[in-house]
């Protein structure tokens, strides 16, 4: 059987490497594409890479074009999912890459993004361990899933081995992020030109990015204890892709070697989060185009911490890698349908 | 008066830095350049960026070449300034660019390069806090000086006015740097190669970089408080510059207003290291061909931490900018002379 | 049935993008790589993106080891292909992605590369018209196929329509290149480091590229005319792609209109090869990853000249996927297996 | 004495380049900065890497504000500065950075910009070649001066040698170059994203670039034979810098000796056109930051043509570096002040 499928928000980058995945899936087929100002022009004009959906134009996005599929994606600013979701029906699945869905906690979301919240959806991130074993179980019956970040997705991964283990103190975890501009979007803004980002490298939103509240709320499923995380991305000149560096305090007492064993054992048997061998460290072009989460760790002896570093394709694993994953776990598909374990490199 | 330099291990990238600035300073003029595997071509050969000094050509490094010169720059891999600086006179301004010399507990340098140490020189990082005052001081009577290493020149001046003051607590103490392969040097190593690097971002040096007891000697000439410091380089893909995140707890019972006010206090006066005004960010594309050091901080009050930024030349300030600035300060001359505050954008 | 696959030369760069595609083919399964320096070590070691092979591990490159196999796949220097196909049975098919056995003329051979000729076998370019149709014909017997240089694909494929159906002169035709440095191979040099082509665009080869006397002869499979072929590749900074400009005079009394139907028309029904409408350019990005060669037309009437723009991915359409390609027509297989024809961008 | 200054449109890349070199020029001294958009802030806001010009503030572009300066310098889209120079005084030295005062025969301009042609001003490319010797004569008693295109200027002096010594045929040159975005402007469009420009190539005003005309123009001083000109600018990722590179045929009969010749001595004595000796090849990293072109040559036995390949920083000698060379000739002064041959690199 062949699900029909519409993606909302398809002229921007997470929409155009959706649309990319999809091309490729042999139980998912690509039916309608929306975008609002580019709506009436051929998709192959906005996505010139999408060579195999020729026969696809935008139209623009409305409940009423985007019901009637068995799947609807929405690569949206946020604010605009909830109204269109309810308006699509309960047998409809609705994957949202946006942020509306995420936060389980509304003062989070009216702390972080300053308007009302709405309800938080099942969260698209299979391999996170919650008090009730992975998350992919929840996804199984679900018809609504909310995207993680893709910024959260990697900090998320990167940590939560040692404090689930409880091999790190919570109190003070700090994230460090390189991250490529296909993240803040398509839209033309200046200081995303490529004459100021070449050559550059620029922090932002430093002391209150939004992704704290979600990586939060990610890590509580395992502990109890009090988090603190100071979390800086740094805009750096590669187009996709993230290289979150995490670094926590070794618990009191913890003895240095359980670090490599317990990160390993964390994701065992999944195909998408790896951990390496001890000594190597992940790299972004090691993930591009692909599904994978690579992660590496490093204890610090002298500093008495642990160093968790996690690279990922941010328009991949970090946003429509995990759309797909989690359409294809609720549509009870093979999880890796349309997905890749590989990278494109060099 | 014109003083006569000559600049040893020219052809990599430190020299050709070195002699960039050089062929503009009005006070300096070089005279000699020496190299090892490239040694009998014309300079220009292998710099073809210096135009102005097509007259030169490299010569094969030696002790005998360097000597008879005011000034001797040496631009060379670790482990070949002593000897050579023995056999330069007393009278001979000499700059070491390499790490040699700039570590004055010798076990450190023991630990982190496992060679026999050599002895410490004045350190040349003029705008150091110490506790007779700045650094400079001890520069101006120096006919030895080390420059300081360029991941530790970002690190140490990010944070020191925060540890000065005791405003953070010393004791975790995160600094996470976007760092360009120039740094690397001018050596064919595989992953160095552009198709390598483009497009990627790839931590290096994890849990052991050798700046790390630098950093540490530099804060502790303000604390006597035990410093922890984890430091996670990671290359990304510009040529040039650093740009260091460092992040360390709020001490307790500090107010966050007082971070602001510190930080700017710390560097009055100074024109090679600025403070950024409350809620600027530094970025390398501000510094890259300058002697700047650009700090922006921030406090995350939800975390509890100070946030501490700075953007350098990898190669002005974080190298060759040092090593002129440090060599005007010696000689007595303007310390801005051949040195630029402006950097090249975009 | 699936066939069983070995490639030679599997750590560079034209092996690791072999591999990648072949990762995913579904009836082509790799029993073998082969290296040479880094013999001996797990693949994915060499390879860190190619997860979903973490099995295999290099042999030391011999005849012997690729023994035995359904396909071999050759991602060797020149010189090194010859000795080994004689040595591998006629009922192995092989597939050099090195020069050796591109050029017919011995004499081309000794002019460009200065060594003793080996003999030419079917040229790996499906979609070029020849005098008895189209090339792929010619590979449907095959077992022993040379793929074409990268460059040349691009140029070849740019002009051919225009040549073939007279519109241009043949005796001053110019094509330049814009060129990413993983085609140059993953050897380190100095000249290929990051540090030295960020921000960068430096020429190469400058009037004597080894792929012109093979752009010449696959040209004239459609013209008896003089061709005088100017080309010159200029090294910018991106890790892949090909984006060639190739100019000729519209020859004396064509009407500028028959261009864009001519070129449309020439690749009709192709799906790896793709004339973009009047008015649009091809890209880089549009390709990358992708097996595609995008191809764009214009005339300059006030010069009276024909532009014609093509952009590969060097590994892609410009070394594995045609690899891989002619491999399907050669096993009888369905041509698109394994191949996309959609790039990743952004 | 210092001569007084004012930069209109100093909020854009040209501008941010003019002051830039004029912070750092001995003889001109920036008093006055006018924008549009950004008028009201702190120049440092807008420019954060000009940090010794910080007691500047932008004020709204008009003939008032800029009134009263020695010297003028726009640096605003075409189709502004006429108005504003006829409301300037004829003692106040004018150099416009746009196009508007460039094309002497007002068709051209109808032709190439659509909108009605103003007077051409004296040129602003001092090294060029003309009927009365080298223009930088009739630049000595200029008070308008109008600076040449950035792309016209690595085209015109590449192969100006080539045309007045009647080695080529002019009738069927090819210009193609690697151009960097900055020359494009600061203005935000999607087409110009980080993410849409790094890893690609892309090909812009094919057949119908508004330089072609100027280039025809400078040509034409040193002959009479008609022209062709081809010109093809392929936008590359690297902030700054041209690569052009342009082929003619070798006129009939001549010896190829010649050329290298005859390319060496048309710019004997020039200090910012440098002809590399025969072999070498000019790159964009040996001139990023200088007002340095870089010129090589090398002649195509088989294909019969000349290659001339031109390096400048479109911002450098392509536009602010010309403006302020053409100023210090215009006032008398040393044409090298504020000026340097010298690149950044790497």
């Amino acid at each position: 059987m062949v699900y029909s499928v519409a993606v909302a928000g398809a002229s921007g980058y997470a929409g155009g490497e959706l649309l990319r995945l999809l091309a490729a899936h042999p139980e998912l087929e690509v039916a309608t594409v929306t975008a609002h100002s580019r709506a009436g022009e051929p998709l192959v004009n906005v996505h010139p890479h999408l060579r195999s959906l020729s026969h696809l134009g935008l139209m623009e996005t409305s409940a009423e074009r985007l019901a009637g599929h068995d799947v609807v994606f929405l690569a949206l600013p946020h604010g605009h999912s909830a109204e269109l979701a309810e308006q699509l029906g309960e047998d409809t699945l609705v994957i949202d890459c946006g942020a509306d869905h995420r936060l389980e906690d509304p003062q989070d979301w009216v702390d972080y993004y300053g308007t009302e919240a709405v309800p938080a959806w099942p969260y698209g991130m299979p391999e996170l361990e919650t008090a009730d074993g992975k998350q992919r179980r929840s996804l199984r019956s679900a018809n609504r899933i909310a995207v993680p970040g893709c910024n959260a997705t990697a900090v998320t991964l990167a940590m939560i081995p040692g404090i689930e283990a409880g091999l790190v103190d919570t109190q003070h975890i700090v994230a460090t992020l390189a991250v490529g501009p296909s993240g803040a979007g398509r839209t033309a803004k200046t200081n995303l030109l490529a004459a100021e980002l070449m050559g550059n490298a620029r922090p932002y939103s430093v002391a209150g990015h939004r992704h704290i509240p979600e990586i939060k709320q990610n890590w509580r499923t395992v502990t109890d204890a009090e988090i603190g995380l100071t979390m800086t991305p740094v805009l750096v000149p590669m187009s996709r892709g993230i290289l979150a560096t995490v670094v926590a305090p070794l618990a009191e007492g913890v003895a240095a070697e359980r670090v490599d064993s317990i990160w390993r054992g964390a994701f065992d048997g999944e195909d998408f989060v790896t951990v390496l061998p001890k000594g190597q460290v992940p790299q972004v072009s090691d993930v591009v185009g692909s599904n994978q989460a690579l992660i590496g760790v490093a204890v610090d002896e002298r500093a008495g911490t642990v160093i968790a570093m996690c690279a990922i394709d941010n328009l991949g694993k970090g946003t429509a890698g995990a759309a797909v994953q989690s359409a294809n776990i609720a549509l009870g598909l093979d999880e890796h349908l349309g997905l890749s374990a590989d990278g494109i490199a060099p």
